[in-house]
């Protein structure tokens, strides 16, 4: 409740201060130490004037936090929460407030970094561990993982998956009509530019003739209908080609799962356990496949390995699949999963467990079934008789007034081309379905009904196998225990609220309590995406709102809030660049450029559009070879479609000849696509719109504050100039028009995560975001000046200045002594710091970023932290230790290497677990040693290993 | 916001499974260990069949979490925010999204207990030493303690100091007429029972000839007149009395403070500084002295002493200056602190600073200036020319319609018998200024005014000191550095979130996040405890609800809510019963019973209502020795008043006599006064009310499920049978007129917190707290039953059981190994725990309540540490090592310990620091070691030490 809140009129200000680290003393002491006379004069040492924008954004007042919660409150008041009945994959849920509060409102949990460091991320590993098991347990099959974007994408990437796999040739595939329409659109939006074609059809009487790769087939249908699948996917196996079910999660307590009717791939999403709707998201997908299929899986998969002294430890396992290594080869540019939410969701199957799940699938489904009873006996049988919770109704002539009818009572019915959706959830009360009733015209008695009702469920469908039969499904059943195993499993973990995360690219920034919070308000959580947007009014306003200030802020004229991903932002950018060339009469232009030391994911999205890529080289300081570049652009002048640049650069500067580029990319007929990943070092300063991109995704989650949730969810939209806004990404349930299909399930992505960057936004205004991007690129030169004696800094501009970012470079030093940037990134948690990006983007190196919301001291503690290795590095060059026995090599130090009495180490246990500087008190203690790759690679395990496991290894 | 929340008619049952620890089957195996039938059949050998009530609780069908809140979401709306312009000690505030996160609704401050151990509560106490430092500066003053309930009763302990201390003999105290009115009736109520007189006038002019020991001062008055208070405090101490400053600690950062002023105490309130009102609480109120009164001050003060091995640390000092120790010498039955308001104050300090707080205090000031210069304006000169936020005005024959208009504007102003009263805060914006201008008849715009206003604080009142210097109220000005900070302390600290806290006669159960999330809305958090009644309305339909059930739980007749302590609802239940015996012409009736086993809080709370302590001997087995008992009610027959006693009793046992020993007090005309605080063994089988008891406090914060907080708040509302109804503590707010005064400064005490235990119940019904009560009892006979081979269990029952609780007997073992009860509660935070009940109320044993909350998991991992720590002392015996040199000594083992390279210790690193069970990686280490009180209290020092101490100590 959020009535009523004050405001005061004069703390405009106050909410920049709180987000930017620097207090004023602070910067002046670090200007010195970079040499600058003034900010001002940092910023014109540090971009091109060329580029400098010219206007101040006109963003609005700065609200105090107190004033933007009211402010959202009066949002709040214009979006009304109906119930929704619609169903299409979205249902109501309850989160248990145990769960709310201790992880999606915890920055524990949410301000938590992708596990790619495993030492510090045992604890959410642990979660993703759990969600995994869940997914394999409910839908038979052998490996999941760890989360994929929406049902939507999700489907999309199986069919993709099963294109590499399929025995088929055709370039066809099959999808059942009774898939939820997104579903549809989606795989449509990805199939046309790969050339496949897609069959729609009944897969119990259409496919016996149909020459396809693979099918998805949706169990129970959208509609409903719950089929045995069991003859479809004999047909298909028959073939030699795939069968993909999308199941839902809570139908499957019930049902017999994917696996036991043989299917090779299951997709689905996993919101309706406790994840909130949110108007579109986020939620988690999820994707499980035979274990014939498992390295082909996209996206994240936990498993498990070993750490140094050999103890089970959980890490992200078959790295080597992801796009960034398969680059242009990738079939998909996936490279995030939905980690808060499947946390969420995971908790949610710990805390209830498979009977506390079991019993409210069943109530669900009893209340279907009397709600069935109900509208028979009113003359509105149920198109299918088997069904789980949602039923199908031919209303003919009546709809409308039926429809309106439900309205009244607050409820919104599914609306399909000719007939009504009734989809019922863990909400519904036995006072819902009597409503439902009473839209239908009759005034029945729901307990009158139930007493005569029998079930729904085909006898040959329902489910005989056991699940989450895991002891951590069975530990969990009161919320003291509850709440105990979340606060265990967080401790385990480093996230923001413990320490800096200077990850280069990766814009750790403060997530500000105020901006978290409506989140969870029920008028932004419990919209479903479909719901008549007028029950969205607040929503859209905001949309509109942000909207026009992202325009300002890049200098585009449109956007597109739908991809759900940086990466889907990508693929949604370079759809609009595809579907202009071809408008235009110039489908034929299929090359893309891409610097060698672009971020692996763009050639992946290139690929996923049908794009050829050609790589142009970089110079030796890093900036994009801009000879080899126009030589490229002249030699495929024809075929021309885009360059994909990254700037500042991946190296972390401002090149000079970033006009230059986008002019002879222009010049050939090209587009500029310029990826937002670096944002961060130019709101306020400059826009991408003016000095010559075209097109650009923005990284919600990196520049504007939404938290990385431990790996995602994250938000992509993007901004185009206005030649391409005809080509953003439509959606049925908006404009299914349009030129281009929907990239994400639903219309506005992860609808209810924008209120955080609105809220960022609201609060800085436009003066504030500027001196946020200054003092970000400040403390960037802070750290290389502190660090340059030390670590040389790799890149940097004529004028000696970085971006808001630096790479630092200690591969000298591995000829010196032998040590490797993973000992300095190991070593680093030694120190209680997580470490920065590692080998991206050159191989050896550290990137750094430390964003404007670290403070001097934090800057300094870790400045400090770098310096003091260097020195533990200059003491194996001076030979004090070999590499192999130095605390750098044995880091990060637990409580079992402290505890051994039998300490034979070239170094005391005060010097390889407290080093210099670091507090005793208050230290962090990695759970695990380091995290041995090669072996859980080797030896895949990605679902909960039994518990002897653990105890064999247990001291 | 909490707009249409779902409900879901069929999991009524699911929070008792929520809320209670052991499943079905833990249930059975305990019966089993116990040797028990049934639960039935344990209650039946634990219970006096005499006792057992026989009406199952008729409290309603339970809801569900989810309909919990959906219906306090319609108590909400039943309440209106209105902007309180009231004053009289209660502001609007600005709680920073930060703090309310991450402490308030953070459940690793809130379910933290009293830091008695001080080795696991490092954190709190840092930041009550932040608190205490705060007070220090800004009242100018050498000691503060750690907060008091509330500013009223602050004022009287004030009172009962200067009453110990002063060289006035006379009886007689003055009072202020400008303090606020419940600050001097709560005064009345404390002084009228020990015959103080109480004086009130004006101190500028009537002091001169009035004989008093002291003088409370209001600084600035209630009225918001600001006056030079030097002269007065100059003519007290001319008298040898003791002059007390009543200050405005925001006030403060302007105000030259009470110190300098020449005060020797400094009362008040912290609520402004971040905590929301709650309509009345709970909220900190603190007390200040000068050094010489440092040993007299009441309540927990926070010091640093040091650890064994002489680096800092913080713990409680003079703790034997508590009641528990000088029982009915005591001049103060103050056992507690408002911990976690206490420690939101603090912080709201720390993210301040002091140039925050004058800023915000500048700005509170401005908005009153200019409100003055506006309503000169109109003709309403306020009464003083000097003020800091507050204006009083005569507004003659337009009261009341001004108080309309303003009404209509949504604004409460402050109506006093003659005029009316507008105070200012940190929430004020123009537009209220503006607004209280038309309620006044005027259309002023407040941008005109300020530009020809001048300030309105006396030159000779202006502070010239510093304050807040200490480092830790200039580091963490980001919202960043902020989190850091509260999460380091909180990681040092060991609450119910990691582990359970055994702690006997404390009830550290289960805090449900579903109880604690309606506290934070505005509608609950917001409101003034003097808004007009209509405002309230969701609140008063809660609380006649909520004693409704507490009178069906316990078997009296009436509620109050007033007391916000379980010591306030003894002091409030003695007065009721000394109402009555003096209504009847009986005041001579003086004599309290008081077994030898009681709480010290007991003859403490006597001796305040000037009852004279008569102690009864127990018998060996714990029991009250019932024929001691009816000799010393025949002897003092004729003056008993009442008989003190705990049921079950402090030795945790149903004794059998209970009904014998209130029929003996009542035939000599005495009444019962049952301490409520071991209820969480009776709810739901017996009623006090039905079996002889008149009165008893029920303690909220133990039974009823509000969290400790770290000491703090509590709630203590008292039940009465029908005769003592007219002696509940009555309100100037409410009902002046009652026979008895208030003892709290608001009429419902600590309101918001009420929520709290209402939702509990709301959700539990009554077999549900049956259930609980059933399950706290077999889980402390596992206990027992367990435990009894390795530590004797001191008291059981005829039939060998005990009641929620039980007395675990090491005594013996101190001759065979040296051990002592302090090694073995120290050694339990090496296992991961707090310490049961140390030597209460058997000096040398423990007590252990595990409540219904706790799993049979999490019981038997206590047992197991228990009885691993009996064959460590076994080890003792057996000689391996002395107990000097024992894990047992030298614990609780730190990091410092364990990386120690020297090592010399008779035992393992390993034994020393995870014994036995324990699970390293998730190891909770204490960050002191063992503390030493004595060097501690020889070495008081209670505020902020200069961080060079730090710095020596550090390695």
């Amino acid at each position: 409740m959020t009535a009523h809140r004050k405001t005061n009129g004069d703390t405009a200000a106050s909410f920049v201060r709180r987000h930017i680290g620097p207090s004023a003393r602070d910067v002046t002491a670090m200007l010195e130490a970079v040499g600058a006379r003034s900010v001002d004069a940092l910023m014109a040492e540090t971009l091109p004037a060329s580029i400098r924008q010219a206007a101040p954004l006109d963003l609005g007042k700065p609200l105090s936090e107190t004033e933007a919660i009211a402010h959202m409150t009066e949002l709040a008041r214009q979006n009304q929460v109906f119930t929704s009945l619609i169903g299409q994959g979205y249902s109501g849920t309850i989160l248990p407030a145990v769960i709310q509060r201790n992880i999606l409102e915890n920055p524990a949990w949410y301000t938590a970094y992708t596990p790619y460091q495993p030492e510090i991320s045992q604890g959410r590993l642990e979660a993703l561990l759990n969600f995994q098991t869940m997914i394999c347990d409910l839908t038979g099959l052998d490996v999941a993982n760890a989360s994929l974007l929406d049902e939507a994408t999700a489907a999309a990437e199986a069919m993709a998956l099963a294109e590499r796999h399929s025995q088929v040739k055709a370039q066809a595939f099959f999808v059942d009509k009774d898939v939820h329409p997104q579903t549809l659109a989606v795989m449509r939006t990805r199939a046309e530019p790969l050339g496949w074609n897609l069959i729609v059809g009944d897969p119990l009487t259409d496919l016996d003739k149909a020459d396809v790769l693979g099918a998805l087939l949706q169990y129970p249908g959208s509609s409903g209908a719950l089929r045995d699948l069991r003859p479809a996917i004999a047909t298909l196996k028959a073939k030699g080609a795939l069968a993909i079910v999308a199941a839902d999660l809570l139908a499957l307590t019930l049902l017999a799962s994917p696996g036991e009717l043989g299917a090779d791939i299951a997709i689905g999403s996993a919101q309706r356990f406790g994840v909130p709707m949110g108007y579109g998201g986020p939620h988690a997908a999820y994707m499980a496949v035979r274990d014939a299929l498992k390295r082909s899986l996209p996206g994240r998969i936990v498993g498990l390995s070993v750490d140094s002294r050999g103890a089970p430890a959980y890490r992200l396992a078959l790295q080597t699949r992801e796009q960034h290594i398969r680059r242009e080869k990738a079939t998909s540019n996936i490279c995030t999963a939905q980690v808060l939410l499947a946390v969420i969701a995971s908790m949610y199957a710990v805390y209830h467990g498979p009977e506390g799940l079991t019993q409210i699938a069943r109530n669900v489904h009893r209340r279907a079934a009397v709600l069935a009873a109900g509208l028979r006996k009113l003359g509105f049988a149920p198109q299918s008789d088997s069904f789980f919770d949602t039923l199908s109704v031919d209303a003919g002539a009546r709809r409308a007034e039926i429809v309106a009818r439900a309205a009244a009572e607050k409820i919104n019915l599914g609306v399909g081309e000719t007939n009504l959706r009734i989809a019922l959830d863990e909400t519904t009360t036995p006072a819902t379905v009597e409503a439902v009733w009473r839209a239908f015209g009759g005034n029945l008695a729901y307990a009158e009904l139930d007493a005569t009702t029998r079930e729904a469920l085909p006898e040959a469908l329902k489910r005989t196998t056991a699940f989450l039969t895991h002891p951590v499904f069975h530990a969990h059943r009161s919320e003291t225990e509850m709440l105990r195993y979340m606060r265990k499993l967080s401790d385990r973990d480093l996230a923001l609220d413990r320490a800096m995360i200077p990850l280069g690219s990766c814009t750790m920034k403060l997530n500000a309590t105020t901006e978290m919070m409506p989140l969870t308000w029920p008028e932004f959580a419990s919209l479903h995406p479909f719901v008549p947007r007028e029950q969205a009014s607040g929503y859209h306003a905001l949309f509109a709102r942000l909207e026009k200030w992202l325009c300002d802020i890049t200098g585009y004229d449109a956007i597109s809030l739908q991809p759900n991903s940086g990466a889907q932002g990508e693929y949604a950018g370079l759809l609009a660049i595809r579907g202009y060339h071809a408008a235009r009469g110039e489908a034929h232009r299929k090359i893309c450029l891409i610097p060698s030391s672009a971020h692996g994911t763009n050639p992946a999205s290139a690929a996923m559009v049908g794009m050829e890529v050609v790589v142009v080289a970089c110079e030796k300081n890093g900036d994009v070879d801009v000879n080899d570049l126009r030589a490229k652009a002249e030699k495929h002048s024809n075929d021309l479609a885009a360059v994909m640049i990254t700037y500042p650069s991946t190296h972390g500067v401002f090149e000079e000849h970033i006009r230059e580029i986008c002019d002879i990319v222009h010049g050939h007929g090209g587009q500029v696509y310029l990826d937002g990943a670096n944002l961060n070092a130019q709101v306020g300063l400059s826009r991408p719109g003016d000095y010559g991109a075209d097109v650009s995704h923005l990284n919600l989650h990196k520049t504007f504050c939404i938290p990385h949730g431990g790996g995602g969810p994250g938000m992509g939209p993007i901004g185009v100039k206005a030649h391409l806004a005809p080509f953003l990404p439509g959606h049925p349930a908006t404009n299914g028009d349009a030129p281009v299909g929907p990239v994400s399930a639903a219309p506005f992505g992860s609808a209810s995560i924008l209120t955080i960057s609105y809220i960022y936004i609201l609060m800085m205004g436009g003066d504030g975001l500027k001196r946020a991007t200054e003092i970000a690129i400040l403390n960037a030169n802070y750290i290389a000046a502190r660090l340059d004696a030390h670590f040389p800094v790799l890149y940097k501009n004529a004028k000696g200045r970085v971006a808001h970012e630096c790479i630092v470079d200690p591969r000298p030093l591995k000829t010196t002594s032998g040590v490797t940037v993973d000992d300095i990134a190991k070593r680093l948690i030694d120190y209680g710091f997580h470490a920065p990006t590692m080998s991206f983007p050159v191989p050896g190196t550290l990137m750094i970023e430390p964003t404007e919301s670290e403070s001097k001291a934090e800057l300094d503690r870790f400045c400090d932290a770098m310096i003091a290795i260097r020195k533990e590095i200059a003491e194996v060059e001076a030979g004090r230790f070999k590499i192999e026995a130095s605390p750098l090599r044995h880091a990060p130090h637990t409580v079992h290497d402290i505890a051994d009495d039998a300490w034979a180490r070239a170094y005391t246990r005060s010097e390889g677990c407290f080093p210099a500087g670091t507090s005793r008190t208050d230290k962090y203690w990695s759970p695990v040693g380091r995290v041995d790759n090669v072996y859980g690679d080797r030896n895949l395990v990605c679902s909960c290993p039994p518990v002897s496991d653990y105890a064999e290894a247990a001291e």
